[in-house]
């Protein structure tokens, strides 16, 4: 079967939802965040540390797999599920983040048909598509695929956008007519940079195409404001359907995903909690601390004396500097743990603050300590 | 209460023992592996983890220790036990071997009072004498601390390693009569070279300086052969007392480990396992491997069948190449794993084979198997 999405409640004073999304690898509430497992693998993490931490669906990335080890590969190991030994649900994305980010803009050329590029890897040339992502996704037979979309800065041209989202909605529909894995659902995405009537257009035109779920894309991926993105959320979500799973792609900053789920946002990914914590840094209430500092040299408290992660349950902050200091594996890794703990936390207690309408109080809450 | 050994067994065509090491941290038995976590981490892994390769008693190293994050700190922390978060058994070593190895030979001045050397962080001006090493282990609080040696090469001249065996006695006398640890054993080391005199008459005299046990040093540190190396053993084993633990320190090629304890050697300790780990490289029956050869490209088989490591259970060669290739943490850590859980076992069949005096055969099949 493909994804079974479930709305359970719309909170009282928001738009915010409470879900329930059934798949062939279990089922998952949300609003939920999804950690990232770039390479098939979630930096540093094994799969037990990842379930541990209340994951539930993971997204890996279909441009770096596609270039190693290949999804033949995968394929002949029985798929991505099987290749990494997760037996949670897993995301794949379409490959057209990376392209148009990695890849360094002189170094690629879109067509209509789909964009040339080099492999940040070895130069090599490279074509994607949109069809020959959705047959990479295929063949990694992750439980949700994306469709292939441009992702141009949200604050690029209007004239600029209006033809990318036009193409996107071309490519949307050329990825879903090749697409064929009755076992993996495939989102649709909606661009349209800052622009209200490019976000309602390619919206609704991309919701005609009948995807499984929608996700909102091109979202702080530019120096926008946060204001601005907030508003891409809203110019967005009126014109997705209530019975769908709505993701909103690339962030995982705590206030961006308390601001998305009350806008009616489900489901959130990001490389922030893994990628900040092989710098030294961990979220907490109080905003982010960096184990680094030598203020925590002889702090033999946890991170957080409130937080349930394996890392807060068994180590200190000195000892984790003191593997930061002497470049230990181990204190990224414990970081990690902790930082996505941190996030799947945030969005347990949005899902608790939702079931009793409560959202906006504890939103105030959230950020009245969190600097 | 310090350890207590106790003999279980000596094997009928060899002089293998079987034995029991009771700590403060549980019991273990011996022939034993110890993994060796340099900085208070065994390189990539959890705790957890090292426990579930069946590990018994950890490395920790003094030297790396005493300079960062320095003994004081941990001494703060509650300990190594509490600072790391194991609470198995922990040997230190005395700096030694650091002081020798790491420090290049220029930067170093032996005088009768101690070392003089610069740090390899920072170089930094440092003296460590036997009293030194001996209070910093003491504020360690490992289960198990080493006597402060010189560690020269094996094959150094005969006059040159009589004044050191000399002064490493002198040294151990030193290092004893301030060592003040209620909880922790201290082990008196055998020098000496490939000089059969010379290692008994430091085994003698390390003898009556009554340790808690006893390790042979100065072992495969040099360009001896492999025959020298086995000499140096059965030249120091017949003078140390059968009822205390005897400790090969920083061996761990598997065949090593079986003629040392052939030899009556109880416990051994090396980085072999971790640092090819970390270079892709995996024991197994038949030799070491590296998973980085394309010939594992397609590999959807373990590392070992018949291994019944967290690695071998989960992952295939394929898998684990990928990380590699791809340099992702993941790769080395399972990998780790796997190497120290197949010395582990190692250890537990040759525990078997005493058990059914039957190791001399034991050895024989391993060999005509590992390449």
């Amino acid at each position: 079967m493909k994804i079974e999405y479930e709305l359970l409640k719309t909170e009282k004073n928001s738009k915010a939802r409470l879900g329930k999304i059934k798949t062939n690898y279990g089922t998952v509430l949300t609003p939920m965040f999804m950690p990232v497992g770039t390479k098939a693998t979630v930096k540093g993490l094994s799969v037990e540390e990842v379930k541990e931490t209340g994951a539930g669906i993971i997204l890996a990335n279909t441009y770096h797999l596609w270039l190693r080890p290949g999804e033949d590969l995968i394929e002949k190991a029985g798929g991505l599920h099987k290749f990494m030994n997760y037996d949670g649900p897993i995301l794949t994305d379409s490959g057209g983040f990376q392209v148009f980010s990695l890849v360094k803009s002189k170094k690629k050329d879109i067509t209509e048909e789909g964009v040339h590029f080099k492999s940040h890897i070895d130069g090599k040339d490279l074509f994607l598509t949109p069809e020959k992502s959705i047959q990479i996704q295929n063949k990694l037979d992750s439980d949700i695929a994306m469709s292939f979309d441009e992702c141009p800065p949200a604050t690029a041209s209007y004239e600029y956008l209006k033809n990318s989202v036009e193409r996107t909605i071309r490519w949307a529909k050329r990825g879903k007519d090749v697409h064929n894995n009755p076992n993996q659902a495939l989102f649709g995405i909606v661009q349209g940079g800052v622009y209200p009537d490019l976000r309602r257009y390619s919206a609704e035109e991309t919701v005609k195409l009948d995807f499984d779920g929608f996700s909102i894309g091109g979202v702080a991926n530019d120096n926008e404001s946060k204001e601005d993105m907030y508003k891409e959320i809203d110019y967005s979500i009126p014109y997705l359907p209530k019975d769908k799973v709505r993701y909103l792609m690339g962030v995982g900053d705590p206030i961006d995903i308390i601001e998305g789920v009350i806008r009616g946002v489900d489901i959130f990914d990001c490389v922030l909690p893994t990628r900040i914590a092989r710098h030294g840094q961990a979220f907490t209430r109080y905003g982010k601390i960096n184990l680094n500092n030598a203020k925590y040299k002889e702090d033999f408290t946890s991170i957080d004396n409130t937080c349930d992660c394996y890392t807060c349950k068994n180590y200190t902050k000195a000892y984790i500097r003191h593997l930061l200091n002497s470049k230990e594996m181990l204190g990224g890794r414990l970081l990690s743990i902790h930082n996505i703990r941190f996030l799947i936390r945030l969005t347990e207690e949005l899902r608790e603050a939702i079931k009793e309408d409560r959202i906006l109080e504890y939103k105030e809450e959230f950020i009245k300590n969190y600097k």
